[in-house]
């Protein structure tokens, strides 16, 4: 009988290496590198690595800009690890807003599950591309420019954003100005923005200096 | 008065090249290379070009599978062309399937809007990882590995999925095997599937030879 | 004498940290990430790690496709641990077949070294690639889609099959279907195949479920 | 004699696709890809097109934040197109200011070649790292994020900005939000910057809306 | 019958981008960029685009090296455009040798098919990873190294090179220096060999200045 | 008070992964892999792991070519892990030459500071690009090709090489040639040098055999 050797055969060949290299689920204890955190060991490896449920809350939306952020990066989902894909969950109560920001390495895409969205980005010749979008309408915003979405209806908003990274670095406008320790003196000399102001929202955001 | 200059100085600095790198809308018309179609002049582009409403209506779920596809590749959408992501949205009526494929150069990741999923995949070394996903629910498809999803539920069911990937590629095996005008006799030499079989789906299929 | 500092200097400035960066071989003891293996310690490294030998001799071909599969990938060679590019070799006999199968991130250069070959690949549209090759013929498989090669002769032939990735991900058709345990029922509706053909096949190739 | 068939055929061998492998120098007259611009007819290519004298001289420092900036991106230096590295020159008056700004897409590596600087970035979790840079020194910062330099002594200052990109797209914050015509209002809620104040720059930086 | 609209739709949907994004078939006559030739129209792709014959044959080995090179680069195989693999043959009769040189952008694998081999390579800190090879030997030649192969036996050798890029820059040595219209003064300063061996091998390999 | 809430949701939510994803300092006690070293533990990154002070002072000009080499890559500054760029500051006293040298996988972007140059590389079909560089030329000098500077004036020179890889390996030509251990015999016949040229310049650099 023949047989038996095939099959043992073509599983020797692909079962030593392949699992490793099908994916790269995050080990969190072990060293990270440019290219992201260890490999988890593959024979550990379950089909719960691969699914995520985090996303199916709302954010919590009690905050100034009534907006609920609730991420799904590598950080949260470790099967994301080194594959160059993520997704976030944006709830918009009525008014919320998502203040400017932008991602490092990455563009992200923005489909408005439910209720009325105004997003747009600045592009580097300071065009500003602004669009109200409906239910089920998706938006690109390229790479590494500073984009903002807001809910422009009366009633709650909920989109999803994907980007092609698993790690979309997130910096906020106004949390790095007003929340960090940058000298009031250094943000106004290289913002315009008037001291007074400057002050007045690190009181507000809980900068320093 | 020297502030006119300032502003001038730093318009023409940016306004040069600036528009052209931040993005590339796919020029349909123009010679298309390994990176992607040629970009529209910027000078044309408008926030249109970055919005698609597509996805906002269910593909035809009117067919065997009772599954609507409906894509947002750049073929599609001109916006995503050589930024790397793209979505796309699938509808399931009750018992619907999406038959087992894979996209070449791109990994998935679903979410689940409605209804439920039951979702797996096929590593390199035979293993399967199969869930059943809730809405809310999210879940990551290795690049290039053979994967599937089905109405899990009793009422009908959404997802999206988004690729980091603005064209990724979707290779169906029924379609591939079936539907194509590769030879029954070297379907099932490379297949082990019987030769009748292959007959009775190529007359379902379409396919020839 | 001027000289000596001159040569110091240069070995100085190179040494600290070329070796490292000019490759890196694989060690497997050590944790492995994304991009691949950690680096073996340079100073460990021989002439050895960069050469083969396993490929001089023909892979099994006592089984049902009569074709021996030897690989050279990361996994065997360490020497090609993030460079990106490995090889495997194939021996057909007379009637042999390699059955469907695609790599997930790698196209493939096939070159016939004996005897005829009969190789083709689908494309995501369904239009089927196929050519009989002669001895020093070379033929292209693009990245992640379904392709075969079979002896067409009536001698034995000979192929070496060289990637642009040290780990091109092997997926073999008839493995992912009949030899896992993807329920049957699950795997007829996915690809419309008849649930009795499945089940002789899982029979054939030890599935379960 | 042999030998100039040998000469013969090494110099066929690579003329033929050498010189357009080597580099691309952009033809801006030619479609535009995601890639960069067409190449130029490498037989027209000649050393000029690799050297480029416009950063010899310091941009115009006659503007309200008393700096010069002279770009040398592939937009200026037909070279660079497809190669990933540009230069920018920025010459500093006492008491200039290069703004918050960012580079979507590249890293920067500064070097202090005359005077003092005082640069920082913000990272995404709003920590400063901020140094005073004395002649000679090199200051890494870090992709997509917000970043400024400024003359920190008594005498005029200038430094050269390497980048990882032929076109690092650079976002100027102070531009980006009152030289552009995002209304007002918007601006206010992404930001939490006062109306009054926003409205005030605008007159000064030409926004509208 | 609710069939052929299944069919119908899921060739529509993948056959409007489908061909163009699995591969890229070299259009010589179009422009051309950073990332390669543009692409031939889909609909004139067949078979024969993805086949190469010509390193069925051996190259001219009538010169001084008695080594004859055939390569199959993007520009003989339009095929391999934007794909990142070509392979090349190189005949030795006894006592050829493959001059040192090196391929920028790509590392090397070889496989000696007939004879004996000696191949060996410098690293950047000057150490010399030096291998004889038999039959069915592989080597691994690390990007951007310089490396040589020579015929080791008595009887003609042939091994065949492959590549991690559709179009390997070549650098041979000894035609850079001796081929070349580089001053020999400059070559002398640059390289430490005497003037007057350098005019002796311009002599040879037809250099000016 | 809702703000508090607000503040501390946006920290805990950038604050979780954000340092390690926006760089990723070198921990040269840690395993390394293709993609460069490990990264230290965010916590302990300072400003400090940014700035460079070592190209502040002139490479050692004392030696034969009398030139001083400088470099910032990784090896010598942690804080270019990974990041894809690096610095090098090359002092030339009168007469001084940079020897012909090449970079694998990465491009060159040379700015004269101080005096003139002489730079030129050598492409793969052996055309020379040769330019005299004053103070402020900038020189690119494409990936993986033989290129070398000297000073072209009467005073002494320098310049700064940027590059796009933060470690571009450096095979310094007469070095590999004459300082390493590849046999004379091998050395003439791969690249036509006479053996007693080679013998002379091994006993000059201190290579063997």
């Amino acid at each position: 009988m023949i047989l038996p050797i095939f099959f043992i055969f073509f599983l020797t060949f692909s079962s030593s290496y392949a699992a490793v290299q099908d994916f790269c689920v995050a080990d969190y204890t072990a060293p990270q590198g440019p290219a992201g955190y260890s490999c988890k060991n593959p024979a550990n490896v379950t089909a719960d690595d691969f699914v995520y449920s985090g996303l199916a809350v709302a954010g919590n939306t009690s905050n100034l800009n009534k907006v609920g952020i609730n991420p799904a990066f590598a950080g949260q989902f470790p099967g994301l690890n080194g594959l160059g894909l993520s997704l976030v969950r944006a709830d918009f109560e009525v008014g919320g807003v998502g203040p400017l920001h932008l991602h490092h390495g990455a563009s992200e895409l923005i489909l408005v599950v439910q209720g009325t969205i105004i997003a747009g980005f600045i592009a580097t010749d300071n065009t500003v591309y602004l669009k109200t979008l409906k239910q089920g309408d998706i938006m690109l915003l390229p790479q590494g420019l500073l984009h903002f979405q807001k809910n422009g209806g009366d009633t709650p908003a909920l989109l999803f954003a994907s980007f092609n990274s698993e790690n979309p670095g997130v910096q906020l406008l106004e949390n790095a100005l007003f929340q960090s320790d940058l000298p009031t003196e250094l943000i106004s000399q290289t913002t315009s923005i008037d001291t007074a102001e400057i002050k007045k929202l690190k009181g507000l955001f809980g900068g320093t200096n």
